[in-house]
């Protein structure tokens, strides 16, 4: 079977995790992965359980000689997928792939089946031709689209299994399609819920109407006293430990190819927005944000009805930078809603769990060079650096549990269509990902063998 | 059939309104009404049509000689019912009658079958007299307990038919139990709602958190606009038509029976709140409100769903008071907001139709004295005045229309669990209502005669 048409397999089994019905594709899409890899001549592949969808693991050892001196690499990646609705939006079936203009149109294709799958013929190619210059490991799970659950409890159960010298997630991509990207952190996350609560019931509004304090209005003055109308946020204690980020670094993302207008414009926004003293890619990348996801109170339906509610809520996330600590985050917030209690109502603070630090490669970084070097010869243009404004649990996670730094090393580009309908991947990052592979084992291990030493660099 | 037993026969049919499988029910109850007015010796009962459920009119000319000097008096009323769920909190069946210690238990006991079925006997009973003082007319409707939809039309078509020098609503009730009150007033009622809109999806708050407005952090940023933190309106003209009301009238407000801290405990807040400088019987009765009855925007679910929300939007009403004009009011409404529009969204603000002019009884009117002195022969003890915090929007339809005023003459308790289970009337309420109608009848054509001219008084 070819290489489009194996990929094509894969690519047909709707390994959606967040659907039960689709438990029994997971559980044939991490079958399918095993033969692969054994195939490919990785060893000791194995299916290991979890309490919800399993990970697939495998390893293979260099094929040099002085194997003491080399580094191990452990690849990340998931083989479950998104759910695919809205179904009509797709111009071909999501789970039928299909290639056309040298783009692969499935649900999983970016995201990130086109990743593992050409990361397993990079490692089935070298130990063919009995070069692989890296010990390898494999950690593809089968719950990333649902927030990697099990993933913590697995690298803490089994950390020998998975030690390593760095980890390379071929999930992820690059920042824009022409010019590459090397991701050297992410923001972390705290959740919290406030509810604020007036009357035991929803009462008559003319009867209690100047009675009362009406609790949407009270939710609505503690939002406007955790962040300003310019976007500053005002809890007492939220930027003590934000790490100001050096002049050099500010350069180097200034570098990043980012059109504003076009963006406020893909929005439909009608000016962009945001803490006032700091660039736009400052505040996406480098500066903390607090969002209400959501609100909610009394009556949403049609028409009036003439009520005080008798509750208000919201949910409230934080993007996070370097050094703020999740846990310290929410225990801000809470004082500050504490200390600041409208009257004549009660205010409830519920602090979720599933907090995640941020994440930020260490500038001094030796493997840094090397992604530098590999995405300059694959695609002829020195890469640029960028961060995340998002989350990646799993790479503070790697760092805390194994000491080891997560690499982002993927190929798809920004317009993949990852989550949304006709989601995509090029034929050409999937050659470019087999090959960078291929050349950083190389790069990597020659560098190692220089630097010498064990993990950590 | 006894008096009880028919009111029984009456409160049996399940005549609500609000659900379209009762309508029959509807229509029976219309027919009841009808055939037991004919036989009180009414005249010119009919059932008038309209576009939902039907209203029920008879008249009948005073039996004295000089019927030129007589006033009509329309008595206004409803025959439909709340629904009756929840059922199982009941303790006889809603619609099998049950009476207990003096008490008739079923739904629209209270409201408003024991104000109607009073009312029509009072009059069989004076006609059979053939004592009648006054010309009466009666107006039951079918769609109380849904806005009344209809009515304005109605008296807008047959404004001859429905003529008349005063109309009573047995509809309502005693503000206490103890001591009879005369209702002097309403608030009125405008509705707007508040749309803001930021991007034109929800967007993932890790990638645009610190790029956007947030909908929902604009939309609490608009609602302290429009009330600071002490319950003040901020809305520039909101106050201006706002008629203070007079010192003597606030001493008779505050002989109205009310215990603040058995009200602050049964709504079960904290404290109780609201406009700085202005007693609770005033912020409740004569100052004008403005509250959100609902608010909502992005995730609602359980946990956490990290994205910053497409939309925001709320329901805001305002409770008015003399000489504030609805529309005048949403267009204040309106102004203030588009010119306090948070940066980086749009904001579209839709009034509702259905607005309610605040109404009030003019001090002066020469009724008032005839119903002080009825109310202190009935109870014993001096009436108080009151005003109703809530929107009666039939008391400024009738006055617009037929340029009267209508007075509440309703003898059910606050207590008397109407809209909720287990609604009921006293016996001796309805008996009161009987007796305490035919001496307004004969006090107020004696006045009239006294006082002569027609219309207006």
């Amino acid at each position: 079977m070819g290489y489009i048409e194996e990929f094509f397999e894969f690519l047909s089994i709707p390994s959606i995790s967040a659907l039960p019905e689709h438990k029994p594709d997971i559980a044939k899409a991490a079958q399918w992965l095993k033969n692969r890899m054994v195939r490919a001549g990785i060893e000791d592949v194995q299916i290991i359980e979890t309490k919800g969808h399993p990970v697939v693991f495998g390893k293979k050892s260099a094929q040099t000689q002085d194997s003491a001196r080399v580094p191990t690499v452990l690849i990340y990646g998931h083989y479950d997928t998104q759910p695919a609705d809205p179904f009509d939006e797709w111009h071909s079936p999501p789970f039928e792939p299909e290639i056309r203009n040298g783009k692969v149109f499935a649900r999983g294709a970016a995201d990130d089946k086109g990743g593992i799958y050409p990361a397993i013929v990079a490692a089935e190619e070298a130990i063919k031709e009995e070069s692989l210059p890296v010990n390898l490991k494999f950690l593809f799970e089968g719950e990333e689209e649902i927030g990697s659950p099990a993933l913590k409890g697995l690298l803490r159960e089994h950390k020998a299994r998975f030690e390593c010298d760095l980890v390379l997630s071929v999930d992820g991509g690059m920042f824009s399609g022409q010019i590459p990207s090397i991701t050297t952190g992410s923001r972390g996350l705290a959740a919290i819920e406030i509810e604020v609560a007036g009357p035991q019931t929803d009462v008559h509004s003319g009867g209690q109407g100047g009675v009362i304090q009406n609790p949407v209005h009270a939710l609505a003055e503690i939002l406007t006293g955790l962040k300003d109308s310019e976007g500053r946020i005002l809890v007492e204690g939220f930027y003590d430990d934000v790490v100001e980020v050096s002049d050099e670094e500010l350069k180097k993302f200034a570098q990043a190819p980012f059109d504003e207008e076009a963006h406020r414009a893909r929005l439909g926004v009608p000016a962009l927005f945001g803490e006032p003293g700091y660039s736009l890619i400052e505040r996406m990348w480098v500066r903390p944000t607090l969002d209400a996801n959501g609100i909610w109170g009394g009556f949403q339906g049609e028409g009036i009805k003439t009520i005080i509610p008798s509750k208000a809520g919201c949910k409230i996330t934080c993007r996070l930078v370097p050094d703020q600590d999740p846990e310290t985050i929410c225990h801000v917030l809470e004082d500050h809603i504490k200390r600041h209690v409208p009257k004549g109502v009660g205010v409830n603070v519920t602090v979720f769990p599933g907090n995640s630090k941020p994440y930020v490669i260490p500038e001094n970084h030796p493997a840094l060079p090397v992604i530098t070097d590999v995405l300059h010869e694959l695609f002829g243009h020195e890469p640029v650096n960028v961060r995340l404004g998002g989350t990646l649990p799993i790479a503070p996670a790697f760092l805390d549990i194994l000491g080891t730094y997560l690499f982002f090393f993927a190929m798809s580009g920004p317009d993949s269509n990852a989550h949304g309908p006709n989601e995509f991947i090029r034929t050409e990052d999937m050659d470019r990902l087999r090959r960078g592979l291929r050349m950083f084992w190389s790069k990597y291990a020659g560098s190692y063998a220089k630097l010498g030493g064990p993990k950590g660099i």
